[in-house]
């Protein structure tokens, strides 16, 4: 195994994050996972994304041991490795610090379910973490991050494959998919929804969520066992 | 009838929908309709922008049958062709989920007519449907939100040719013109209304409509009798 | 008088509307007057920005007949006589439909001199006419507009060189200056001023306006006898 | 002492200034600073950023003395001074007129650390000055708005190299860095975290500031005595 399909992956998946003005500078990372090499792809730690080639993404274990790679992984390295360790069927985990997402992030606010947009996507409410705590915080920040991601889901009874984006309070979002791409993918869906559910409460306060059938049937069209969006489903 | 140039008008309107900034990824889809023949060219479910060439249309007709075309049309195809069938006069239809326009229509509000921006298009405010029933889903739903979008401008008696654009609550916009980038067109024109409107609101909450001397002179300089807008009025 | 330097630079201050996002489509125009020829050179009715050529300009004289071109002048073409007759010392005008100024004149509000970025361009809010009156309108809507600014400007005593921009109630902006190129600039400074006071009052409904020896100072270091600002203050 | 290097590099951050957003025409400034030759190279006034070349780049000593170039500098040029004789260990200062920050530096509000992306570059708020008064102003008012910031952090006990950006009310931001290129930087970061600031507001007017030890470990992993953001912490 040598890992460069992975990394070819990861490092298209990272140049797209400025594309989409999904974060400037070196602020966001995406990671591709193989669940049968039990390893991911990571961006290098505060490099900018022009400066990447597929060769700088860093190969890091399910233990967290950098297994090919110079340079050193992404600061977040282990949010993405807990979230690879605790939600079974995803191989792909994206982190940006877009300006809506975290406008919701910074204010732990959950996102209503307002309108198909988000509803295509998920069924449930963009989750918000509590803050870290001071004691988690402490002992292994990066790592406890992803933790206090699974516990939430957790919590809430949420399923992370009906539902792949969270918001960290007073951070900004992570978001995942059956790959690199599709992780990234659902970054841009969430900035979006997160404008879009902003303007909606300035237009309407005390806006409720959009009927429970009509986010039912946009999730069973794109998503169900009868989905018929796209050319395979 | 080989329906290629309504192959290439609906491709060339389709391709403009995110060069406008009007939705990402596959969020959006155009129709180029052909009242002689009973048919329209409309995008492929799922497809992304720049995948599309002309060929790529599927060509429908006006029973929902697929009369030319290897793959499968955008989910939102009864929602068109429902809106030909009942709207005399046009051959092209838009939807998007341009953010601003879908703000409004996630807060379920009509678009009052606030500048000469917005009434140099229609006189009416922008309507906004009631969100779809759940009886109307659970038959057949796309062909039920453009029933939802007719029997609403037969309720509020407006003038189809005279408001070529609506909002679906909870959803998003749909459009339409006497061609397929007319309806674009509209797309645009009304996603710029709703950031100028969302604007106005933020500046007077309790802002009055554009006095109606006003609306109507807006209106008839350029869609009127004695119109004197454009080169060919 | 051929009016070909006239209709270039009506021509370069015209395209640099949408490349500065200040109108889609064709929703702004701009006029280079020439005061000894007693003429203006403008966009013509309806034509995209991207069709332009020189030649196209229309040589419009100040009597408002048509002295060059083959096309329709801008339907605004009457507001621009208006103030070229009545604003001494002004040789372009511009007219976009840029959103953040529309809000503001959607709400029929005036611009506060909140900044330095607005006080470097003016010492007055930016005024906002009065909505329009029936009687005007349906005298000579665009000419009746023209005279609408420049009584506005009369009532409140605002000397048009020291105010190059002004709201027209529900519309939008225009703006001017010493030739087609600065009038365009003052459009998009209007524009950039616009968008701060909506972020400013935002953050502080009740925000005064900017003190006024401040206000002072900034128009003084770019305007007044002992201007600094640039290489040939 | 030629100064070539310093004028390229302040050349490249003044170029960056549009392409990142952060000024329209001639609204934003950067210098470079050489500590051993006592001088800074900085854009010279009025020019707009793509008639820029390295040469035209003024150099000014810590006098005041422009010591090469043949063009006025940036009427700015006194406050950059200002900072160089007053912070010491920066290298690099920038001045923008970005939206946002405008618009906190109008409402004259300082910028609660309400997230990580805040953090990540300060433990403060980030400070906006007192307008300047009357008689700074009246005195030597660029020198002066470098007083004023300069007293502003004696006053709150900020540490320049802990926080390396403010708001001058009424104005705008002031950033400043280790050399041109991060002080432009920091610009940007400004910009970004004013603008998720404002959506965070909007979403909870009363949102309190991000927990201190979040603060705390956000600083610290990226400028602590251990740092690991990066390739070189």
């Amino acid at each position: 195994m040598n890992y460069k399909t992975l990394q070819e992956e990861a490092f298209e998946a990272n140049r797209e994050i400025p594309l989409r003005g999904l974060a400037i500078y070196t602020w966001g990372n995406v990671s591709a996972f193989d669940a049968g090499a039990g390893a991911f792809a990571i961006k290098p730690s505060g490099v900018p994304y022009d400066a990447l080639t597929p060769e700088t993404m860093v190969i890091v274990d399910l233990d967290g041991k950098v297994v090919k790679g110079t340079m050193r992984p992404s600061s977040d390295t282990e949010t993405h490795r807990m979230l690879y360790r605790a939600f079974g069927g995803i191989a792909g985990v994206a982190h940006t610090h877009s300006p809506y997402a975290c406008g919701w992030a910074q204010a732990a606010r959950p996102v209503p379910v307002f309108g198909t947009t988000h509803a295509d996507y998920t069924q449930q409410e963009i989750p918000c973490t509590p803050f870290i705590s001071q004691e988690a915080l402490r002992n292994d920040y990066e790592l406890e991050t992803g933790r206090l991601i699974v516990d939430h889901f957790h919590t809430k009874k949420i399923n992370p494959l009906h539902c792949p984006m969270v918001l960290v309070a007073g951070h900004g979002p992570f978001t995942w998919g059956k790959n690199a791409a599709e992780s990234l993918y659902h970054s841009a869906v969430l900035e979006e929804a997160c404008k879009m559910a902003l303007f909606t409460l300035q237009l309407k306060p005390d806006c409720p969520p959009l009927p429970a059938h009509i986010i039912e049937k946009h999730w069973e069209r794109k998503h169900g066992d009868a989905a018929y969006y796209g050319q395979n489903a």
